[in-house]
């Protein structure tokens, strides 16, 4: 088997809105068909303006009721960019773990304030990230031919386990999971509840290389056949089938 | 930067109890210094013997009580296993959600049916999977002369996510997070909150060479500069921090 390969695009500029994230790519890499691009949400975020400015911001009761709750003790008008983003608040005890409109389990929203070059500023979730991803993957198409898959990953938290890990938001061009179940196990038995998060597998991959203060938010991954059409909607557990919402 | 290679190890034989795995890792690839191998938990399981039969187990009350609340409805005395591998039980409806006696808060505590070759046996993890992994590069620094980092991996559902990832239970060798609070994100402010789950990342790195039913158990990383002394129990959230245990 061909090993896998991974590596960061480097020299990519400072993000800003209105930038062409796919223009980027293809003017700092050579990309070939298959490849799969995970970028991070950051960097799709600031090209597509998702950037709020907290000056702007009026704090409502619940958001300064929240505020000291919380271990950091954010600016009350952090946390209410936060509700702002979010449809449910799941703990706001310690941390803000809150559902967003897209139905992600995370904590703030995803709403941050790391890594923004402008104070005050904040970054929010894209609106739709299947839609970030699927506007890069078409872009790359268009500047230089080649059909790569696309993931937008963040790093998320995770109930029971420390550290953050890299996952994917948004999905186009590959599969988001893999359904193995009815397929035999090497001994021939099917095998049960085994559907692999390919896409959260390959963020995280791609974590591993991106770290967090390199400024690699765009890394290729080379040597999948993965071809598929995915989405990172996919990976997001229906709040019904869910024993832990 | 040189870019992050992962390929399997191939050709390795059913393992079996007894077998040394450091051994066959040896001789069926050319390991170099700073390699870091992700081997999948059902393998040093079984070379470790962590295996049960159900014939011999008797089911309580409690685990027939169990079995027919979950979706896959098991034999009760699958439960009965999962029970004893545990210390407590978070979930039993639909699926069976415990705390393994190593902190793990996982399904089934880990207790596996697929890939194992006699019918009727199930795999358990292994008791201290550190110290698998301590074991293990001990034995290929002394087999094949080269230190590497060696993580035991599982894979692990999550709530509000579908699917499953790989994830390190065991680490020896490189560190299992990386703190990068205190230290100043791209713009120079401090970053909070930002402790990443490297072991994790790797192991999801891993998984997607694994695949599952693919027979690739072991999987080497290279080009990483981690060298470390961390262990998979710096991964596990304590349940007091836990604010969803």
């Amino acid at each position: 088997m061909t090993p896998l390969e991974l590596f960061a695009v480097e020299g990519l500029p400072e993000v800003r809105p209105g930038d062409d994230l796919g223009d980027l790519i293809c003017s700092h890499t050579k990309l070939e068909t298959a490849d799969v691009l995970v970028i991070a949400q950051k960097v799709v975020s600031k090209s597509e303006g998702r950037l709020r400015e907290l000056a702007g911001v009026e704090a409502s009761d619940e958001a300064k009721r929240i505020a000291p709750q919380l271990v950091a003790v954010p600016d009350p008008r952090f946390v209410q960019v936060v509700l702002d983003e979010s449809v449910r608040v799941l703990r706001s005890q310690r941390v803000l773990i809150t559902e967003t409109h897209h139905g992600f389990v995370c904590a703030n929203s995803g709403v941050d304030q790391s890594n923004v070059a402008e104070p005050g500023m904040v970054t929010l979730l894209p609106i739709d990230p299947d839609a970030s991803a699927r506007g890069i993957r078409q872009r790359i198409r268009d500047r230089c031919g080649v059909d790569v898959g696309v993931i937008v990953s963040d790093t998320f938290g995770r109930p029971w386990r420390l550290g953050i890990v890299n996952v994917a938001l948004g999905v186009a061009g590959l599969p988001g999971l893999i359904d193995l179940r009815g397929t035999p196990d090497d001994a021939g038995r099917e095998m049960h509840a085994t559907v692999l998060a390919i896409a959260d597998d390959l963020a995280s991959a791609a974590g591993v290389v991106m770290g967090k203060t390199e400024r690699s938010p765009v890394v290729v991954i080379r040597g999948l056949d993965l071809i598929g059409d995915g989405s990172g909607r996919d990976l997001i557990r229906p709040a019904a089938e869910d024993v832990f919402r």
